[in-house]
This record gives C-alpha cells, structure tokens and sequence, in this order.
C-alpha cells in the first residue's frame, strides 16, 4: 500500500480525496494535518467513522516526509506555497490541490492573487495536473499542481482548438459552480436562505482563474471569463462560445481524446448535464457549431471537487506511482 | 372593480396572476378558464382555498366578452392565436402572456415556432407589453402581447445600448431560469430527482425568444442566445456580454430608467441576483466594464413568473384601465 | 395611513413584514430600527429599492412613539423583552414577533430560554395574538406577543380537540422547518453545501417552544415536540400523532374554524403541504384516523414568516386598529 | 471475477447498483436486462460512458442464469415476483431488491401491495437481507430480499430494543424521504417545481412498509408509520418515539452493533444527519432518553439508494460468495 497523507483533511477538498482514498485499493490515508491536532479525524467528519482511526496531527514537514509516500495539500488559496516548499524541502513526494504552482508567472500570480508568491523557484519544476497534456512529466513529478476546477472545465475543450479559425474576439466563457466551490468559509452570502433559490454572477473580469486558462491555451487567446454560482452543492457547467473567422467541423479537433479515460467528447449537439458527472472524474462535452452567427458554443460539465479536484489529483497520483491511471476512479456519475 | 378572466388558470403562469390579483385593489377574478370545466377553481389550486368562489368554465368567447373587462391568456406557446382572435371578435381587451403575437414577422414565427400564423392580421394591432418602449401605445391597446420572460431580461439592459459602438460580432448572452420556465408539463428531464443537483443548456442557436430579443433591438444585432435550466423554481439571470470597439462609460445610457417604476439600474460592478426580486415585477441589473477585453458583461436578474410574465402584465393592464401602473405590485422581493 | 416602524428590520421576520407593508394599504413603514443606523433601508435590503426611502435609525422608544401609530419587534428571542418595556413606557401600541412576552410562567422561560425575564411586569398585559382564540382581547391590545412558527402550526389543530377522548399519553409532534427559521445569524451547520441534500432534528426534548404550546393546550397535555430542519428555505410541516381512548369523528371538532379567514380545514385523508401555504398567512391541516393504532394523525403546514410570523402580526395590528383582518393578506400561496 | 446481472438497470436502485459495481473489486456487470433490449447502457445512462459495453437484453432466465454468477432485480414492487421465480428456477443466485419476497404473510402482502403473490413457495427460502440479523443464513441464500429502505432505517434502532420496557401504545414512527425514493416514474407531485421548497406526508396508516417493520420487530409491536417526501435527492431520516413504562440505560441495547461494519450507533444526544450517510452504506443512529416524558426518540439515517438498497444488497452479496463482506462498500459518506 502506498502510504498518503492530507494537510487539510476536513476542506472540501480534503473530505472528498478521503473519501475516494477509501475507494482506492492500492492507497491508505496515514496521516491527516488539521489545525485540531490530537483530535481523531472522524471526530471531525463523522462520515467516516468505522473507515479510520488516523488521529489529525500539526504541519511537521519532516514527520509527513517519513511517514507518507506522498502527501497531498487542500488548503485555501495562497496558504500552501510554504507548505509544498516545507514538504519539497523534506523530499517527499506532492500534489498540490490548490492554486499555488499553477501559473508559472510571478507576476500574473501576484496581480490575481493578491500576494507575492514564496517560493517561486519551485514553480519550474511544478507539473500541470492536466493528464492529456502532462502525462509523461507527472510520471516523474516530485511536485505536482492540480488544475483549478474551473481551468479544467475550459482547458478540456478549448486546447484542441488552438489551431482552429477563431476570430480575434475574446472567447467568452460564463460558468456556473456549485456552492462547495466557495470552500467552507462561512459568509453571509453562503447562508442556506441567502442561496437556496438565487443565482448570481462574481469576481467578473478579475477571476484568479483567468490568468490559468490563458496560460494553458499558451496566451494566445483572451478569455472573458464570468463565474457564477447556484443554489446547489458540486459541479461545474461551462458554457465557451467562440466566435470562428468561418463555419468549421468540430468534431476531428475532438479526436485526440478518444483513450482518454476521463475525457468524454459528446459530439454536436449532444449538451453536457452535471448529473452525467456528479461524484466521478469525468470531464463531459458537447457542441453546437451555430451558423446564422458563426459561433461555436461549447458545454461543458465536471464535478468541481472529483474531477475538478480530488479525482484528478488521484489520477496524478496513479500516474506519479507507476499504477493503471484509471485506479480507484472507474466509476460512473452519481445520479441521481 | 375591474371584472378580469383568465384563460389558463392553473399554469404556472396563470396561478401566479391569480395570486396577484389577490393582491392588486382594484381588479377582481370572476372567470377562469381550465380543461376541468364545472370544478372550483381551488379544488385545483388548494393554495385558493377560502379566497375564490369562481368555478371554472370551459372556452366561449362571447360569455367572457360579457362578464370580463379584460382577458388574460395563459396557455402554452402557440394555442394563445386562436383563443386571441376569438376573445378579440367578441371585443373583449384581451392580454396575451404567451408569445403569439409577439413577433411580427409571420415567417420568423414559423420558423422558430414550427406553425403557421392563424392570426396574423392581429399581429398590427398587437402591443408588445415592454412598459418603458411602449407606455402609450398601451394605454389604448386592445391586444397586448407580454414579453418573454428572457427576452424582458435582455432587453431592458440592451436596448438602450442601440448607439454605442458596439463592434460587429454576436452579443452572448448567457441566460439561466428556474425550472418554472419549462411550465408543468411532466417529462422526465424535469422529473425532481433528474433536475435536482444539476444544471444543462438547452435549444442552443434555435431558442424561440432569439427573434423576440432581435426584433425589439431592431434587428441591428445577432444575438447568442444560450438558454440554461438549474435546480430552482424561480427567476431568470442574464449574463450578456457585448464587444465594444471602445471602452465606454456605461451609466449615462441608462438614465432613461430612472423614473421607471420596475427597472432598477443597480450601477458599474453591482450585479443583480435573482434573490433580489423573487416574487416581484423588478428588473434589476448592473454591469463590469472590463477594459482588459474591452467586452461589457451586464448581469439581468428578473422573476420569470412575475417582473417575466404575470406581474408585466398587470402593469399592462394598470395602464389600459387607466389606474397608477404601480397599482397592486408595489412590493419588494420575498428574499429569502 | 397607519404609521408603523420596525425594530430589526434585516432580520428574516423584519424583511417578511417589510415586504407584506408594501401590499397593505393602509399601513406605511415610516421607521426603521437597525444597528447601521444611518443608511438606507434599501442599501441593506436591495429587494426593496425604488420602493422606499426609510433611513434606519438605532432604537429610541421616545422618538418612535411619536411617529409611529405602532411598532413592531422583530429581534431574537430574549432581546425584545427590553425594547419591549420601552416602547410600551412610551406609550406606542407594539406587536412583538419574538417570543418574549408568550409564555406567562416566568419559571418556564427562565428553563427554557436560560435568561431571567426582565419584564414580567408586562406579561399579563400582552396579549397571544393566536387570533381565533384572543380576537376581542387583540382588539384593544398594547402589547401583542405573535405566536412562535411551530406553536402556531401546532396549536391550530391541537386546541379544539381539548376535551377529546386523548390517552394518557404525550401528543408526539415531529416538525420540520424550512433554514429561514434559524434566523440569519451564520453557523457552520447552515452553511449553504452542509446543510443541503442534508436533514436534521435539533433541541430534541429541550426545545422552546414546548412550553409555550403546553401553555396554549390548557397545560393539561404532555407534548413530545421533536423540530427538524430541511434543506428548503420556508415552511412549517408539523405531523401530530394523537393517541386516543377510542376512535372519534374528527370533522366535527374543527367547525370552530368554518369562518376563520386564515385557518383551513382540509378534512379526512387530505394532507397539508408546504406549497399551498408559502408566502400566505395560511393554516391548512387534515388528518387520517387510524382505527388500527387509534391514533389520530394530523398533518399541519404554515410558512414561517407569515403566517408563522409577519402575516399573524399584520392580522393582530388589523384587530388592534379597526380594519378588517384580512386587510392586505387575502392572497394566496405562492405554487410554484 | 463473480458475474453479475441486473434486471432493472435504468431505475434508480439498477443505476446506483451499476455506480456501485464499478467501484467493486472482484464483480463485473456482465448482462443489464431492460426493456430498451439492444441498446447499449451508456446510451441509456451517459455517466456510465467509457466504464462499460454492456447491451442491454430483455429478459430470459436461462439465458442469465448461464452467463451470470447472481442477478439482481431492480423492479418496481410487485413485478419482481415474476422474475424472481423465473431465475431460481434456472438456477441462478438471486437478490430482490424489491418488496416482493420480504413479507412472509401472503395475507399482508395481499392486503398492502393489493396484488396476490404469485410465488408463495419461494418465500421460506427467501433469505431477509439485513446482515445482522440474517448473517448466517445469507452465506448460502440462493434468494435474498433484500430490506425496504424505510424499514432498515427503523429496525436497526429498534430490534435491540425489543426486551425493553416498552409502554403498550403503538411507536411513532415520523420518517422523511428524499425524492428517488418515488422511482423514476413521473408524476405531477414529483415535477421539480411542484416538489422544490415542499414537504408533505403520504400514505399515512397504509403504507406497505408497515408490515414489514412490524413483522421484524417480531410482530410484538404496532407502529405508526408515516412516511413524508421532502424536496431532495437522497436519503431517509427517521424519528422514532417510543414510549417507555420507565427511564431506562439505552447504551447497552446497542452493544450489539460495536462490530457491525454498517451500523454505527452515535450515542445518546448525537443525532444523525444525513450528510453523514450519503452515497454510502452505513446506516447511522442516536437518540435522547426525554426523562421529561418517558419518551425515547432516537433519529436513523440511511441513504436510500445505498444503505437501503444497494450498498446492502452488495453487502449481502458478499456475504453469499464468500467475501469479505465490506469489500467495494469501505468508503464514507458524500458530505457535501
């Protein structure tokens, strides 16, 4: 068994990769960071009760570096820099949940996220968790970033379209998450009654996520990037219109997806839906290539905490441990 | 008291302007309209219960030309032209909450409708209920058709946008209704354990309200209309994204609406939430003007069965009856 | 016009009563009592802008008695008991919504709202604003003290059925509640992504409003009140499970209510739900007699905020000044 | 690999069995019967794209029985009788997740389900699926019936409890469903925007689970059934009340289930949630003892797809083909 420990067990993020670890057959959660050292984890999340007795211990670098053989970090944004460079330091392997290694410019990082980044020189070595285009760099990875759940939704079926005649507008993405992609943080606006039946659009035009697509589409595009959330718990839908120079056939920029595992290409007209991915790794699309205004307008779905997050940090995983990439992810969508 | 009839009771839309009228001081229900002919009204509405005596009656223009003062219609798309022609043979000021006499190119109808015009020498006479852009037309109309709910959505932002210089690509605009939207016919794509945690677009590049929202932008623009469906019974939010051929200073076009008794402009980075006017006839939105991409992203938040049908419509016929418009909905959103 | 203020008007209740004060037509909102004294009422509660410009003002008993014909107190249980006595000092008629002034044995407040009462002085002067039962008493009240949510749902169809043949022992009442009875007050377990999808009961045995139902009943009853909390914003379902000597007749013991205006009857085998009573002032409950088990089980619903809370304060403040007490609340449910 | 069949692929037991599958180590879905026979299950169920090439097939007893190791049938109730009878006879290991085989009293089956049984015979060597209480005789089962999603939620708690001092009054059982409890059926009370922010209870007195609690619990006891629906997905929370002749020490009743994989019993003054069961097979329970009232009311939480249907039918499958019997079941709840 390959030996795992989490730094933020009881985040979203964190609750959701215990959970699939205990799915997974070839891995075994040892260790679980929290700020309630001493205290079992299953105090903290009674959802696992009779499933583990790791007990939750402080952030100690070195202890983790003996005691796992990777350790994942899910903690908020700007708070893992130091940890991933403490655990890099100790020499054990990690895969990095949030934000912190992702965009390989200081600059871009500082504008979007508000702070200086703290250890920029492990940015180089830092791999992007998108499978298909760093598959053979995350074999080897000692410190991986896992994509952001939104740049997943976006990255899967824009990529391939790098090539294609798009014409020189911003590619205008508006997405709608679920509520857990605000994280646990309590907040007036996250209150049941405040969003049990609203929608509302945030952060428009300043989203830190913006700087992560364009990077990955090799800042050749602007992307006028719109989140939203609703009144439901997972999962992203993306809606990507892209305004073309002339009519194209979509469907041949697809191909390159074809064994990938988690990536499942719809096809025209068929419209991805969150129940189709809700609790599983996939990332879901479909397209409709609209004539009358030469917009190709793309749909598509992920579940912002497994294949937006945990599944895919998982499937690293496999791939950074020689295992079949598809372990302990084989399965469907939970739906209803 | 101004003696009113629906015909369509018990839709959505139907049961909401009879619960209106509950409200409003000066309009009285002495007829409805419903399949169930001979059957109390609140036997099938409960939610009636010790507020109407009025049993329902099957169709017959001329009975409710004689007891009525104004008919509102409230059926499904399509089957309003026929009941329309006949209420206005027998003279009756008849409002049409559905979208038969809303677009008045006969062909743009068949296309998106699927049908022929049964009535198309009405369609001159037919007022497009849009209070701001039609106030004294209505006062005189015989024939009123409410705008879509979308589409009131869209155009109460956009078309005050006519003479700016918008640059010659497609507006997007990116629109998300409760599950009200698709009315009370069963299906299964709205059956509660399917919708429920879910999210989807649908009738991408073909939707209805596309020439409804063109035609009331005089036709100068394409418009992306991308409708979406989430996880709740009421209110529509628009996320409308306009290239500009220049940075603008946006709130000097909307001074047109600030006597308005229905359209709130909440100003540069405040953007609407449907919380905000559940319930009620408000259309509010706000806008990001990002001059990085030079894109305008206005978000729309209305009530698809009130500010996007049946409060409309009373405001409608606020103005035909000669009465205060604000008469019976000077009320705020049920938030939460 | 009536002048009325509102203590805590950002609180659930307040806004209800806020928003009901925009349909009543013979009341108008003049004050607003709220710690951001000095901002507009409608920069906190941005559903109600264009409808008012109320600034809110910090609490001076003094200084609304002299504007207001009556005050409303909507604040959290055990904060009213002194603006209460302050309002009333002055001289201004006052319609508490919280639970202050209910319960007329101090020695039970004091056990279950772990406080001393600071009024008791008051307690015999204010008034139950159950208004079948207290209708003459309410006409000429100083003090109203608005029924709890749950009593109301319970008590309704509880009273009348004081001199049945009941077993020895306790009436189990299971009822659940929509997130807006927790009040706004912000806690993990309200969290938007914990609590939805999710169900809970809470205060099982100690909750309190059992005493103040015990009170209502004649304390000659032990009732087992178990709450819940569901993962919906409004609503009151209450199922009372009444063990009995023998079986009865039931109907007949309901006719008291044949002319109540807001309690409704539905009668053997038709069950309440919370989709006929949302956003009215409504009671509806029925019933099944169950002769194998001789229990009576009985299914009651009420939205929380109005006819659990603001719309039973409108109709004791109708009583107390002369109008009809339908005056603004003849509406029904809003389904869907 | 053990083969597996499943008749009934496509309701919502077959689609969480197939979710399920795919997460268990040492079964393969290898036949899915449906009456779509021909297409392919992705096709019927998207989120199970890239995971499987099963066709579906009609019905044919020997046809499975030949090609599988155990098939399970997900019918409504009262169609599995049929089925049932059929795969026995050609020999296959069955397991019902239906109704159909869990009442051994053909006269109570009669009475609730309103149909005769067609099967009569097989009912002594129907096996009752609650592992517990079955666990030895499930080990050979060749029919297994597995438990009603209603009834494991409450005889959990309440078969340890069977020598306490109960009082001679029938036990409250108040128990709230989530919508897929209905199936998959449409129906105008389970159309989302119907269901949304509603509660209400149905078959009060008559619902066919009465039976079946009552005949586990020794038929010593009559209980009050009555089920509600709120408006989410998953999961069952039942509140039992039981009247007790005397306080009594509740802990030691439950020392049975310190090793059960199962169920985990919280303890007094921790009550369930059911976050905490989501997606998982666990069914969880605590209670206070109400000193007050000589009432003990203890909460269960189950999800009904999984620790009521189809988590315990794998259970049960362990068990029957000699594995460890938490084997593809070892993970947590889905919180959130």
């Amino acid at each position: 068994m390959i030996r795992v420990g989490i730094v933020g067990a009881i985040g979203y993020g964190g609750r959701e990769l215990t959970r699939l670890l205990g799915i997974h057959p070839e891995a075994e959660l040892v260790a679980a960071v929290e700020l309630e050292g001493g205290t079992r984890l299953d105090d903290l999340l009674p959802q696992f009760r009779k499933l583990t007795d790791v007990v939750c211990e402080t952030f100690d670098a070195e202890t983790l570096a003996k005691r796992c053989d990777a350790v994942f970090i899910a903690v908020p944004g700007t708070k893992s820099m130091a940890l991933g460079a403490a655990l890099r330091a100790a020499g054990v392997r990690t895969i990095d949940m949030g934000p912190d290694f992702r965009i390989q410019d200081p600059a871009a990082f500082r504008q979007y996220y508000k702070v200086e980044h703290t250890a920029p020189e492990l940015l180089p070595e830092a791999v992007y968790g998108l499978v298909p285009y760093y598959r053979e760099q995350l074999r080897d990875a000692q410190l991986v970033a896992v994509p952001g759940c939104y740049p997943a939704s976006v990255v899967f079926p824009l990529k391939p379209l790098i090539d294609a005649p798009l014409a020189d507008v911003p590619i205008v993405v508006d997405a709608i998450s679920g509520m857990t992609g605000a994280g646990r943080a309590l907040a007036e606006a996250f209150h049941f009654p405040e969003m049990n039946e609203n929608v509302k659009a945030y952060k428009v035009g300043v989203h830190q996520h913006t700087p992560e697509i364009e990077q990955e589409l090799g800042n050749k595009f602007l992307v006028q990037f719109t989140p939203h959330v609703g009144p439901y718990s997972r999962g992203i839908l993306s809606t990507i219109t892209v305004h073309l120079k002339e009519t194209i056939q979509v469907a041949p920029y697809y191909e390159c997806y074809v064994d990938e595992p988690f990536v499942r290409v719809l096809g025209e007209g068929r419209l991805a839906e969150l129940k189709h991915v809700r609790g599983s790794t996939f990332c879901d699309f479909g397209w409709v290539m609209d004539t009358r205004t030469r917009n190709l307008v793309i749909v598509s779905a992920i579940d912002n905490l497994v294949g937006g997050t945990a599944g895919m940090a998982i499937q690293c995983f496999n791939l950074m441990f020689g295992l079949d990439e598809r372990t302990g992810l084989a399965f469907g969508g939970m739906a209803p």
